[in-house]
């Protein structure tokens, strides 16, 4: 991609009314743009993380067979009061609106209710178990406050998976394999070292479930961690927690964190309120056990930018970020070579982006910086005459010199 | 993908209440769950063709130099103010919900507006210009009928596009350029031949703007077509046109056809009406020009689905099929080798779904056929020893006896 054909500018300064740190450098970087609090569009270089992120959840829950689907934002109120979840009482975020004929809806600011209620047209006996399933959608909550950017949002990208199974024990088997999945999948984000798996607050089935719970100063939430036992606990359980696992709270450490992500077991309650059941070996009705587990897509990559900046702006990892190298050419023998070498790493499947706007060095080096692009290349007028090209680092702000298949062989195998 | 991991089930029946020949074809055969009128779900057959349409004309957008991005679907009511479409009566289709502070805010059922806000953020002068812009959005349209499956929904997937231009000449000269990608699209697609660029009713800049219109039984509008000069036009505006272009009503042949895509010159309307302005290269501020281009994805999906079945089901074009191939195994020794067919087909790149179910040959056939898998290969114990599969061609009914290595070369170069 060429600078000079992306319509986005780099910003000196975020909107006034944007506080958090996240927003403020995805907006001044080009990436997002803030149609109102808590609803954010993805601008071109904004939707390529995004993208990415999904694209490395896709594969981890393809991993473990599961089936990628699309369900509707649109939600019908009979569906949800079936747990009683319509109720605003109950769930004090759902937006709602009417059809023409005055019929109430909702949107979709979770899916479990109509997951649940689907799967009766596709499950009759033990054999069609297990099943496991999961969308990229847009979710809807109406939040009362959205002062975190990208990290909680009124409309947000969510991964959600959900999984059906004929015993407690295989819903045990599938949680815990998810549970490792996950791990991967903050792994590939670079984000795996600060993320812990945290018991919290269990619902109607469990005493706990487990959060993925990121350490981010911007975070919501509070843990106590026990490094060394890589034991993780959400304040709001944590009393209990103390009991059950019989640790000491004075060796815990309170640690400010986002939630990434969460694991539910829902055993049979839903579908015991829904009535969704199968046809067990035996030849009875039987309820079926469903886990429910959510990656918060853009949350992650507002954690992420929030994690992995400095001052001169965000520093994105390889995995998901939006371009690997920013080409800058300097001077006129310096833009021709640029220019031969854009088109070489880019057949060669290298994502470059290449700014070759008629601009001064420093405005594209601090460009380059603010948009957090891996590696920066600079070719100029006196190193195309050496045959050496400056290859900076941006995380460590290193730079080496490089002749032209040294630059290529650092991205191709 | 093995077809005893997909959860969804063939169905004898489509629902009672499913009117459509599209919507009861694509749920019978597992691509689309109804979840209400004009809201389906697409399930992992489904969510692949509509990947696939995505990925086609995102290649032909990104040709002519158009940026993807994402916008959001909630509205702010002082954006589209402006422009006097937030008014109930002037846009009947508006699905509007609030804030918790009571702040009203709609769903996105086009993007123009909100486009255009932002764009005063990006442009400054000429030399920001031309800018092209695309999304796939899933649009939220409250229809008072939703009967046509998913050619019309309350709830669907759309590309629009949008280009700013300096001058009348450069967006002239981008609109044809987009009509020709539109017109690869459609090829690309299946249905180019039957696809007609179309006179329409043009707004209030020019006379006539551009329906894409592809024929179809099922489809909502009548166009005038003269298949030897290539002239097509929507009978909305047929006495207009007669006028304008000197064709003779009577020579024309009256068809049904369905929307599957549309560009409008808005000129320089929106742009004043929202002061959206540039610097000149004579230091003066002038009004941008716009052009705004629409396809339907969901709906191009539904057309095809119309068009290209049979009383057996569905028959997708190889370009967006969800799979190429179907891979039926009969008897012990076919399962060993059909096995390794899957294995080596699937290394190769080819998109296999192997129907590895524990199933009489007559029901495995067809589902083949209600799915509409372009090719079935058949892999049966008599095959194995004889070193050859049958190759049923499902658009034709043609099957041939292939060697392993014969059906190889059929996908792979």
């Amino acid at each position: 991609m060429r600078v000079s054909k992306l319509f986005t500018k780099t910003l000196r300064d975020a909107p006034a009314d944007e506080v958090s740190k996240n927003a403020q450098l995805l907006i001044r970087a080009g990436f997002v743009y803030k149609e109102m609090a808590g609803a954010y569009a993805y601008l071109p270089l904004g939707i390529r993380v995004v993208e990415k992120i999904k694209q490395v959840v896709r594969e981890e829950m393809n991993a473990i067979d599961s089936n990628e689907l699309i369900m509707t934002s649109l939600q019908r109120k009979d569906v949800w009061e079936q747990t009683g979840r319509w109720d605003d009482k109950v769930v004090d975020i759902w937006f709602k609106t009417k059809l023409q004929d005055e019929t109430e809806v909702g949107l979709g600011w979770s899916h479990e209710e109509p997951i649940v209620e689907m799967m009766k047209q596709y499950v009759r006996s033990y054999k069609d178990l297990p099943i496991s399933l999961y969308q990229f959608q847009t979710k809807m909550r109406n939040e009362l406050r959205a002062k975190s950017g990208i990290m909680r949002g009124r409309e947000f990208v969510m991964k959600d998976m959900y999984s059906f199974h004929a015993s407690a024990e295989d819903l045990e088997r599938y949680y815990n394999k998810t549970i490792e999945a996950y791990k991967r999948v903050y792994d590939r984000l670079g984000i795996g070292e600060d993320t812990y798996v945290t018991f919290a607050s269990g619902g109607a089935f469990t005493k706990f479930s487990h959060e993925f719970q990121t350490v981010c100063d911007a975070g919501e939430d509070v843990i106590y961690l026990h490094r060394e036992k890589n034991i993780a606990v959400n304040e709001e359980v944590i009393d209990d927690a103390v009991k059950e696992l019989g640790i000491d709270k004075n060796e815990l450490e309170q640690v400010k964190t986002a939630e990434t992500g969460n694991i539910f077991n829902f055993g049979t309650q839903k579908t015991d309120e829904m009535g969704l059941h199968f046809t067990g070996e035996d030849g009875k009705q039987q309820s079926l056990y469903i886990g429910s587990y959510g990656i918060g897509i853009t949350r992650a990559m507002g954690v992420i930018a929030e994690k992995m900046s400095d001052d001169k702006g965000l520093v994105w990892p390889e995995s998901i970020a939006p371009y690997m190298v920013y080409l800058v050419s300097i001077g006129e023998n310096g833009q021709k070579a640029a220019d031969s070498l854009y088109d070489e790493l880019s057949a060669a499947g290298v994502e470059v982006l290449y700014d070759d706007r008629d601009e001064r060095p420093g405005t594209k080096f601090a460009d380059a910086e603010l948009m957090g692009i891996p590696y920066r290349l600079t070719v100029s007028d006196r190193g195309v005459e050496a045959g050496k090209f400056e290859f900076t680092t941006r995380k460590t702000g290193q730079t080496e010199e490089l002749s032209a298949t040294e630059v290529k062989n650092r991205f191709t195998v």
